[in-house]
């Protein structure tokens, strides 16, 4: 039998002789986002699911594998598709390492199983097999040639009378024909015709706990800007609430030249410390500390700090330049210039940003330079420890830039995490975690109503969680958001809980724990903003959210089922003030029930349903509970549950759900 | 500016230097299946609508056209795309040729169409634009060495003051302004990454009335064989009922051996004619003619005569053979041996087929020489009039043979029409169509209440409507509908109405005018199958629905609405015994409302909604309707009517509504 190479079948083909490959279709393959352009993205340690379907003319039995490896590996593993119903198969491998995967799909008649299958059949009608019988030792002869395990098996045979009972007896043996099965051709071998990739993080590119906050804001004393070392002192508090990520506005010199005042006035008093976006002077560029932070010495210092206590450093990557920024002198072709000779300040007509300046990614030499040079930039922090580079508008930069130099950064630390602050259109949203952003901003803060947050959620954990990894941030330097203005504590405890409960990763921005919220009157801006004035906060504030927040964060370590955000099921609530929702475990072995008053000023009655149903219960069923906010147990009867959501007292609950043990599933 | 050449971005670049490629993103392109795998199918004549998200980073003005070609033309001709809104643009290409069409997409930063708007900005803003002025002439210049139209605009520029507002004039006046974009650079142009496939079918591929008969029954005395002469005799008969494809089961020599007698008998009487599907006999095989149907100028003449009448003759392509084809002696390599030296026939274990044996595509020596010789059965009968075949049972045999087959004979006869006969699981039935059928059977005769119908019409118009072509047989020889056995002619009507105003296509076995449904007691197939025997057949049998037929076949072709298959619009109808839907066109200038009883022995009433939303119009107003079974016309008073559907007068409605002119959209 003539068996064609292993190519699955092409479009536009345009020789008239055919090639007869192709007869296993292997189509519709998961998880392949954007016909396998876009990687899909997966932790560390999980099984990757995969499915296909997989069939051919014919009545004959089909095998098919997996074949993956990591990045690197030149050998193909390889394990078995198992068919499910309907022509579907499905099978997983797993990810042992933190790097990227490929995997494909091969697939082929199973010529040894299938004359099993037909030996027995007609057997089993009482007809005659003795020609079948020569077809199987015929069958067997060839897998010989191929395997030395048969060998014994072929002598054996041999020795029986030809087509006889005994001969088949042999070839039907489990272990035998298994063997065999083994040994024998591939018929009409296909392979998918992509090679699908998979990125295998680490579980923070998921799953992480961030908090925000400016170094020069804490000496505790607005009259003295904060240092390195103020830092390391503020370390236990931060810890304390939980976090698992801190991570600093930037940090470099920053510009004197147009330098913003407080509020953003376009010119500074004398003693403003200027915006932190204004990167560079004199005293350096992206790879300088700001001298009145300390040394690169002292950040060291800073760095192995929070390691020790747990918390790990991120910084800003924000590209643009002050007008005093190094680079403008010793790379003038990486900027844009009038034909006036000035410099062209960023602006987006007729605004203009006159204390920065934008670099020009595709100038005549500044292509490959800057591109490297930027890169350089982030390789330089990777080496002094930091693997977590939350991003600044990296929608205003090209594409082609982020792919290129994230790829670049990961082949040698698989474990960097870049975390794109883009708040802008959707499919520019999505295409920067398609091109490799591994964790994301979000419409978060603009999703307040049952009916938002619901829908909002609903999207992420749906195809674009493929590729797409939310951090819900509740606040930033930015966003000051106008429903918080006006909540007080209780709207403050209740979004906390949203972020915290409803995605992999979360974020404060300091104040937040202290229910700050004073506005620029109108806007969503805070007052007296931290991004142009050093700010001393009072962390003890009276009616701060510091208890909550850290009990947040210790549910969140303690139950697995909040570790994803793509395992989010609403519960019916009969009140649309109240957003009911359960997270579980693809096990069942975790269950999180959360409810919300998202009205933080009346208290709010609500009935709504406990995900019975998940555990094979039954509507009337009793189920244990615990409340992780109040830690008593309890025990709820029947699916339909009734509470109080008080504003005053408990805007939020958060249950776990404790099926019986038999409940769960394997 | 370094503009980097027409990449988009790839998934697995590992090189660490940046290519800077795919800085506008092309993406999410439509029409494309399976990730540009499958070829969408069009009909000549229409515009492709095509539609993709495009965007980049910052605020440049971004301009994308369609790139598209019939295959063998060597130039792309382009078509602008416009932005419609978020990011999404469409377009549209003819599809001028019966012919496969290739497309893809480029895109790129409009760099005068950016600076336009910019200096617009800024001068309606109040701003000084000198130095913008001097930018604007500088892409002019670099336009005008590259496009001669524009050097006048340059010379006229040169005349003024560098910066002065009369260059501005000159630059922002729209006829030079276009003629400079035209003509301007295309800043990181972009090409998609794949081409795309549309197959431009002739419009039978969509939209055929197809009537069916064994041509050896035609003599109207099971005494007689028919012939071809008999076939043309009865021409009229089936033109009279407003078919366009007149198909026939086999016409070939019929084997000897082991023939099967009537009602499928395992040994034929003497003078039985044997199976038509048993091909080949010493007196030929695939290319030859059943001798006592006539000779091959017989059926030239025949297919002559069709034309002149307004009929396509459709041959039936059934690849097996019986025992005596000629091949078997020539060509024994293309079959299977036992080691016993005898044939083997088919089989579906324990299950054997004894009158017919099948080829082995993949057999040594089969491939590829029985493929050609199977595709110049094609031709052969290609060059002599025929265009469109019928396969019998393509699913049992290899995918890559068809897709290999098609693609060739449609190189030479683009017109060539492929009808799949799968009844399969809904995998295989798809696969075929993704590899080159052009119209498909269906599990039409199986979906038979309200939500079946429903469900399995709205699956066909979905993005399975891109690649699969339905035809609605009502019966075929193998299958007498189980419903129908004991409907009635109301059932007849009804299955005939819902047939050929649900699907493009549609299909009708000969006797089913004549309601003919005696069963094979306690089956799905006919009494005395003409598979086995000669008929003779009543041709004005009482209570035959011949008018019905003839009047669906005219309100088919008069009513564009029904010349696709995927405008169904169901309808609300308070009755679940009634089928209620709409066909629109596009432009919405037709509308036929059809009402199907589905229950053939009871009346019922019903009341439905008329879509007058569609038009415009709101609940209560009226519009003009005609009965397109009855002829007169009437007035509809408000969105809600209520009519009686009774088995005994009228089973179905079919109305054409008229909107006012005014109300169907340009």
């Amino acid at each position: 039998m003539n068996v064609p190479g292993p190519l699955n079948f092409k479009p536009l083909d345009s020789s008239s002789e055919p090639d007869g490959a192709g007869r296993v279709i292997i189509e519709n393959v998961w998880p392949e986002i954007d016909g396998g352009r876009t990687p899909v993205k997966r932790v560390m340690g999980e099984e990757v699911k995969v499915w296909a379907d997989i069939f051919c003319d014919g009545h004959d039995i089909l095998s098919a594998e997996i074949l993956y490896r990591a990045e690197g590996e030149t050998e193909w593993q390889r394990t078995p598709l198992a068919f499910v119903e309907q022509d579907r198969w499905k099978g997983t491998f797993p990810l042992e390492k933190n790097a990227r995967y490929l995997f494909t799909i091969e697939a082929w008649r199973d010529v040894f199983g299938s004359w099993l299958n037909e030996v027995q059949k007609k057997k089993a009608a009482g007809q005659n097999v003795a020609s079948e019988i020569t077809e199987g030792v015929a069958l067997l002869e060839k897998a010989a040639a191929r395997a030395p395990t048969v060998k014994n098996i072929l002598a054996d045979v041999r020795k029986e009378e030809a087509g006889s009972d005994s001969q088949l007896d042999i070839l039907l043996d489990p272990v035998a024909a298994k063997t065999i099965q083994d040994a024998a051709e591939r018929g009409n071998l296909s392979r998918y015709d992509r090679e699908l990739v998979v990125i295998a993080d680490r579980i923070a590119a998921r799953f992480s706990a961030w908090y925000e906050l400016f170094p020069r804001s804490m000496s505790d004393d607005p009259a003295r800007h904060g240092t390195f070392d103020d830092v390391i002192a503020k370390l236990p508090y931060v810890r304390g609430m939980g976090f698992d990520v801190l991570y600093f506005p930037p940090i470099h010199p920053i510009g004197k030249k147009n330098r913003k005042g407080r509020n953003n006035a376009l010119k500074a008093e004398r003693g403003d410390p200027g915006s932190v976006y204004a990167i560079g002077s004199e005293e350096g560029g992206h790879d300088a500390v700001h001298p009145e932070l300390g040394t690169i010495e002292d950040f060291r210092r800073l760095v192995a700090a929070a390691k020790e206590e747990g918390l790990e450093i991120a910084l800003d990557f924000a590209i643009q330049c002050s007008p005093d920024h190094p680079w403008i002198r010793e790379h003038p072709e990486w900027f844009d210039w009038r034909p006036d000779g000035t410099l062209k300040y960023a602006e987006n007509p007729p605004k203009k940003y006159e204390d920065i300046v934008n670099v020009d990614f595709y100038n005549e030499g500044a292509f490959p330079a800057l591109w490297l040079a930027l890169r350089d930039v982030v390789m330089f922090w990777a080496k002094e420890g930091v693997r977590i580079f939350r991003v600044d508008n990296p929608h205003t930069k090209p594409l082609p830039f982020w792919k290129w130099m994230i790829r670049d950064v990961t082949r040698v630390y698989p474990d960097a995490i870049f975390l794109a602050e883009a708040f802008t259109r959707p499919k520019m949203m999505r295409a920067l975690a398609k091109i490799g952003f591994q964790q994301s901003y979000t419409y978060f803060t603009w999703r307040n109503t049952k009916a938002e947050l619901a829908a909002y959620v609903t999207e992420l954990g749906g195809d674009m969680g493929e590729y797409y990894r939310p951090n819900f941030f509740v606040n930033t330097p930015d966003i000051n958001p106008i429903p918080l203005q006006t909540a007080g504590r209780a709207g403050f405890i209740a979004r906390a809980t949203l972020a915290a409960t409803l995605s992999g990763s979360w974020g404060v921005y300091s104040g937040f724990e202290l229910c700050e919220a004073t506005p620029l009157p109108g806007k969503e801006e805070y007052l007296d903003s931290e991004k142009y004035e050093i700010k001393a906060w009072d962390w003890n504030r009276p009616g701060n959210i510091r208890a909550h927040i850290t009990a947040l964060n210790a549910i969140r370590r303690d139950n697995p089922a909040l570790h994803d955000f793509r395992n989010v099921l609403f519960l019916n609530a009969w009140n649309d003030n109240v957003l009911a929702y359960a997270r579980l475990t693809p096990e069942r072995d975790n269950c999180v029930v959360v409810l919300v008053n998202l009205d933080p000023h009346n208290r709010q009655d609500v009935s709504f349903e406990i995900p019975l149903w998940e555990f094979g219960l039954p509507d009337h069923a009793t189920i244990e509970a615990q409340d992780l906010l109040g830690k008593e147990n309890f025990t709820l009867r029947g699916k339909v549950q009734t509470v109080a959501l008080d504003p005053a007292t408990r805007p939020v609950f958060i249950w776990r759900l404790i099926p019986p043990v038999s409940q769960s599933k394997p």
